[in-house]
């Protein structure tokens, strides 16, 4: 027979799946002794077998329950609708924490008749009908579906007619009048009488309880969370206890810790004479939770003792409700804490330290999105409550911005100049906006999605940005930009965050990064566990020296493109594109030699002899020709040629679906003159460091868009007879020369390119593009509806799609190791951030990830993470063998 | 020790690789007791050996080369470079056909000396001295690489100085006077004599024709026709026989039939006291074979019974050169001989019926670039060959065309509807230019590929295209055409040949398609011996007609967009796509309901109970939204919206890589709408044609773009939904839903998609872009070059990329069978009319193939081809178990 009623002291956390959060913990409170109110609790199998039925409650569930309200009345000595009277809370409580988003009713248990009873027993008439009313009130709004307005409309008119300003004041006659006109409500609005029998609402009760799972908010909520629908919820029955049966009655909340600096002292406030809502009400100034002692010392040493015992039985820092009844003391809930990421890494350390938990379960516990608060601005909580939003677009680099809108470089540049913050606004970016973005604080595009130009650039830089965000009307000419019915001009400010995707009118004020030593200790741990190195994505000098200071163990992706945006640069590498003969580029590219020789110097100076993975130009041509008429002018002019020859270039050059076109190695191969003298750059800035600082710098050559072994082996070549021709083994030792698969095809045909690769480098963002047709700059709208329509569970740009993606570097990895059983392999990729996905790549046994600075330490933590949960499945199998 | 030289009488036809084309056949000829001149091959191993001895004969040949000419003066009973003096020919041999592409040397062996000896035995000192003239003029070319122009000068100063018009008139002395001059040249040139002994002629000879072999016109006929450069030449050396000794000598060309309409009976023509040259040259006027019967009866019997025992010997119609020296009869080459399309088709019938050769073989050696001959008008050769060639494109679509150029589809129609022939000059096509296509002989584009949407619409139409013209410089606001220098108007004539890519000025005379009964009775046999089917691509019921026309064994896919463009429809659509919300484009839908029920209607009609599979929408919206500044005026004022709104919506549904974006199945999830209309649409039809017409037709509904089981499963139930709401299962039964698989990630997950599907349908068009990641649109540049550099060995969309996508396809089709072993499984994709492709995809046990109806001819050969290679490989792979 199943279980599917369970008293609290059967009960325990181990079954949590069936008993919810809220049940698991209050048995689990009651089996170390605390003080709880009895009850017991309906397991979400019971909720499935509900909807199962048809929404029915069937006989066995009936029969079961029914034992347990007889055994709640043998516990509590109440009679449920006797006397004394048994009244009991009946609260729903899902496995997964959906604060608020299902129902619960109080005071359940009370009618015309056992009313009396409980003004006995709480000597007070006032207090019993007090309760009856608000029950009555509870009962037909969640059981019987009438709209709340109907009542409070009452109660205001009575307070109204009585010149009563607080509900505190209303007499036991106004309750008796609010009582008479709740139930002629509930007999108009239902066509029967109020139920009196407490059987019957407890019934009722359950069923409304059970229904609720299937609410509109309560759907909406597991869809943004990820919950699963069939989980269904629990629902707990427990015996009442009033805080505001007077004076010597009161309830609180606690955490056992600071939630914002993690200081370990009991943060929280109480309120005599109250009820857990009048707390959340905010109608009375609650008290600090120190000021208990004075009030009631015992009950405020009961409080401590408990509050240290479940931090020591939960492991963690705990957020705890309680009531005191007539001096007694009950907690009435208990689960970990919420906290800031601050006072999260600072707890941590601080469980450790005493030996509470290990450095293993502060990595595997860290919840890796706070680490973007540890590393960003974010909005002031207070201040952001105020905030007018206007629309949500995708959160694609984490942090809070404020500014003024700027609708192009030059605007941003010229407002930056005048000491202005600055929103970078387009409907989306290119690489002629790096600039832009530079002055910016946080960039809002219309179009792209979560790895689109605008959301790697500014990760790159650490800089907010929200992309994709469809409501946008951007108005260039007009410089204007619509959002729903406000108008913005330029130089307007709007607040966005990049963590949550949301955009606010006006400035919202932030609070800077904050990096403890704290956190510094828990990184450290985290590299103790790790199996893979996390290198850093960096194409500038100054990239490098933030890698390095995020604690990268190296540079996985150097991406070359970028170091030709930077000053009159720009200028020399159009020149080339437009030269469209091999002399005229070479003369362009002789112009760009000495630019990359010093860029990769000072980046190998900042490396040491860390590796230095330097990819070679991947982009199309056309991403480096301006569009905009001005620019087209000007650089006509700058080159000496017309502007019909620009746009006519451009024309060729432009492409249906540049993803797929003339670019990677593609270029490198139509256009050897580039690849050559990039290699050339390479060999000789390390030569010249070698020489200038005395150590050895460990550049790696990589080419990008492999799809067939011939192109790699032909590059390979080529580099290797630069190489040679510059003489330079003895003094650097090999060059390793590896690549790119970021071609499905490539994934195919590992094997053969295994033969001509010293290292692979899975571009996932690439490969994930092409393996799921999803255009990186165009999908955000569909994976968004995708996932509504629960056809994605993830963004696969944000976690690994391991049955497609994950498939082919499995195939590849596989097939390159009957080849080359020691090459190295390294994934380069949004997901490199993602603990799920890195837990994959462990599966694969790759050797390093990379990612963009700002993403290093959630990287760390996530390789940790990666390393334990593997470190699990591997001594499962283990065990099974 | 390795057999360098074979004489003609131990060589044969088994050892072809060795001795060459030419060499085997000669030895052949020989064998089965033709008069062939004696002679003996230097192989091409000897020819490797020469280059990988850089540049040298080694001695070990030479030693073989000195016993072969040795055995030579024995047979023929002459001494070389003594009296009865042996001259020689030599000529290269490749094994495959490189004609006119190496060098040839004849009258080898003279010197100052022995041309008395040769004017001895044939009694003509004039002869003798032209053969030296002739022989120093050769030699010095090719060998000595002096100029031929240096000789043809002093040539015509003898005959301009001697009043002489004619070769024939020069006098012993005039010839004399030549051969002192040449030699001259050649003092001066190479500061040396010419060379006196014969014996050096000859290794120079030798060497100069293995040279001969990398030259440049050599390397890029060899790439233009895939020949390996690892093959290398053989070298014929041959005695010498002259048809110019007097008027019992002659030469002739003959074919053992018609090579133009296969006709049973000697074609070709011949020319007394004449040199093969003479009778290429066209200065005298050949006469026809059937007049050698009256000249010399007994030589044109020995004619007329070698050819016959050639044809039946080689069991092909032959190409043959004869030699008539002073009444004996000599044959010095045969060949099977080219032929055109139509006389293909007539010989191998004919020989079938005559038990010469099998089904099977006619089948096995089918040139099927021929098919596109046979179904496509061709240019006169004659009209091409005085034609001027602008440029080269892509060969998009086969076929010839002439007609006046037209940049717009408005003046397409109209040049169409004042009678004109147009050819339609665009820089790309989109979905709005198919009508001005339709209205065009032609169509010639500046970009896209071999799959551009230009090329898959005109092979659709069977219209000849020519596309990625990268010469061409349109201007459209001044309605102008530059090609190189010359400068074309809207109106002036253009021809084009979509079979090989050619661009001609002016109009080029073209003769039409040509389906014979023979034709017809070759494509049944290959249907019996076939393992898949033909099925079309096939869109409108003309299509579907064509479709049936040419053999298609149903409808494998029907793309439904094509249908939106017609008539009024298109407005509907836009009407569709504008309205922006549910409501509005139910009602666009809804107008567009009732046109593609009726297409649907009458496909059905057409194909009877053979199955038609119909794809629901799959290109992104912002293909049907006009873009053009006019036609946007129109849509606006048709619809009564702003400009600023198509404009803005247009934005909106602009993507940087459309290829990938929101399209296929993945509108069908976001606007249900579309594809219930459709699937409405489909079902309706199908019921009423089975009301009205007394038969249930097969419809099959198709989902595209597939890449996740989830989308596949939700799109199925909606259409089973609506089936079911219609309770049509009684009258259809079955209505089969299935996808496609062209996006890589579904391979990889097919057994899971496979649950879902009755049958698959690999895109492989699609399927090859995302694998590679190669735009059709955009990468005909790159695939070209890459061609060149040998990085491909083909275009991955003419012939299947086994390595990558073959992988994929097999990946897909065995997890999918360990789901569903029966599932049904097609391939519709450009490569469906290549026979090493289909063997591929026979290997891979698919059920049928489809392609557009013009391909369908093809395709069907093809796949007789590939079921008798496939059965091969099987038989091979038994005997080896």
């Amino acid at each position: 027979m199943t279980n599917y009623v369970y008293s609290f002291i059967e009960g325990d956390i181990k079954i949590k799946a069936l008993l919810g959060g809220k049940g698991a913990n209050l048995a689990e409170m009651m089996k170390i002794g605390l003080p709880v109110p009895s009850g017991f609790t309906i397991t979400t199998e019971a909720c499935n077998q509900y909807f199962h039925d048809g929404n029915t409650v069937n006989s066995e569930i009936k029969a079961q329950i029914e034992k347990a309200v007889i055994q709640l009345e043998n516990q509590t000595e109440k009679q449920f609708g006797g006397d004394p009277c048994l009244l009991v809370s009946v609260r729903s409580g899902s496995v997964f924490s959906m604060p608020g988003m299902m129902d619960t009713i109080l005071n359940l248990g009370l009618n015309d008749e056992n009313i009396m009873s409980l003004a006995k027993s709480t000597n007070s008439k006032r207090f019993a009908l007090d309760c009856y009313r608000r029950f009555i009130q509870m009962y037909s709004n969640v059981v019987l579906d009438l709209p709340m307005y109907q009542f409070e409309s009452i109660l205001e008119e009575v307070k109204e007619k009585n010149n009563i300003d607080n509900d505190q004041e209303l007499t036991e006659d106004h309750l008796i009048e609010l009582i008479k006109e709740y139930k002629n409500v509930v007999q108009q609005g239902t066509g029967k009488e109020f139920e009196q029998s407490p059987k019957k609402q407890l019934y009722a009760a359950i069923e409304a309880v059970f229904k609720s799972w299937n609410n509109e908010r309560a759907k909406i909520y597991r869809q943004i969370n990820n919950i699963p629908s069939s989980v269904g919820t629990a629902i707990n029955i427990q015996m009442m206890v009033f805080g505001n049966m007077g004076d010597a009655s009161g309830t609180g909340v606690v955490f056992t810790r600071n939630p914002s600096t993690g200081e370990d002292r009991l943060f929280g406030e109480f309120l005599m004479n109250a009820q857990g809502e009048d707390v959340v009400a905010g109608i009375r100034t609650p008290n600090p939770i120190d000021e208990l002692a004075s009030v009631n010392q015992s009950v405020y040493d009961e409080l401590c003792k408990a509050s240290r015992l479940l931090e020591d039985h939960y492991r963690d820092m705990q957020d705890i409700e309680f009531t005191i009844e007539n001096g007694k003391f009950y907690l009435l809930q208990t689960r970990n804490g919420k906290r800031s990421a601050s006072a999260a890494t600072k707890i941590a350390v601080d469980f450790v330290n005493k030996g509470i938990i290990s450095k293993e379960d502060v990595l595997k516990n860290f919840d890796l999105a706070q680490v973007d608060q540890l590393l960003h601005p974010e909005f002031h909580p207070e201040k952001l409550a105020s905030a007018k939003e206007l629309t949500v677009g995708l959160p694609a680099s984490p942090g809070a911005a404020t500014g003024q809108i700027c609708f192009d470089t030059q605007a941003a540049e010229e407002a930056c100049e005048k000491g202005e913050k600055v929103i970078l606004v387009r409907i989306e970016t290119s690489p002629e906006d790096i600039k832009g973005m530079l002055s910016s604080n946080g960039v809002l595009t219309a179009r792209g999605g979560m790895t689109s130009h605008a959301a790697v650039v500014a990760r790159g830089m650490g800089k907010c940005c929200v992309s994709g965000c469809i409501d946008l009307q951007i108005d260039e000419e007009k410089r204007l930009l619509k959002i729903g019915e406000h108008e913005l001009c330029e130089g307007d400010y709007l607040s966005i965050d990049g963590t949550t995707g949301k955009v606010y009118l006006g400035q919202v004020e932030t609070s800077s990064a904050n990096l403890s030593d704290e956190f510094a200790t828990i990184m450290a741990w985290a590299d103790e566990v790790s199996d893979v190195h996390v290198l850093a994505n960096a194409d500038t000098p100054q990239d490098a020296k933030k890698a390095i200071a995020f604690g990268a163990k190296g540079i996985g992706l150097c991406r070359t493109e970028h170091m030709f945006f930077a000053g009159d640069r720009i200028t020399d590498m159009r020149e080339m594109i437009l030269s469209q003969n091999e002399e005229g580029r070479k003369i362009a590219l002789n112009k760009l030699y000495p630019y990359q020789k010093e860029d990769f110097k000072l980046i190998f100076k900042t490396l040491k002899q860390q590796p230095v993975n330097i990819r070679l130009l991947d982009p199309p041509l056309h991403e480096f020709i301006p569009k905009e008429k001005g620019e087209i002018m000007k650089l006509a002019k700058d080159l000496n040629v017309t502007y019909d020859r620009i746009e006519k270039i451009t024309e060729q050059l432009t492409e249906v679906n540049p993803m797929m076109g003339m670019r990677g190695c593609r270029l490198g191969l139509i256009y050897p003159e580039i690849y050559e003298m990039q290699a050339r750059a390479i060999i000789d800035a390390a030569l010249e460091v070698t020489r200038e600082e005395g150590f050895v710098p460990s550049p790696e050559i990589m080419i990008p868009l492999v799809g067939n072994e011939i192109e790699l082996s032909k590059l390979r070549s080529m580099v290797e007879v630069i190489k040679l021709a510059l003489d330079v083994d003895d003094e650097l030792g090999e060059v390793k020369i590896g690549t790119m698969i970021e071609v499905p095809r490539a994934c195919l045909v590992a094997d053969k390119i295994a033969e001509h690769a010293d290292y692979f480098s899975f571009g996932t963002n690439d490969l994930t593009q092409m393996t799921l047709g999803y255009s990186r700059d165009d999908s955000g709208t569909f994976i968004a509806k995708y996932k509504m329509q629960k056809i994605l569970d993830e963004d696969p740009f944000q976690k690994i799609d391991q049955a497609g993606v994950g498939e082919l570097m499995k195939i590849a990895i596989t097939k390159a190791k009957t080849k080359k059983t020691a090459l190295k392999i390294g994934v380069c990729g949004e997901q490199a951030g993602d603990s799920e996905s890195l837990t994959f790549f462990n599966s694969l046994g790759i050797d390093y990830v990379s990612c963009s600075p700002y993403r290093i330490p959630k990287a760390r933590l996530a390789a940790a993470q990666a390393a334990i949960s593997y470190a699990v499945v591997e001594e499962d199998q283990t065990e099974h063998n």
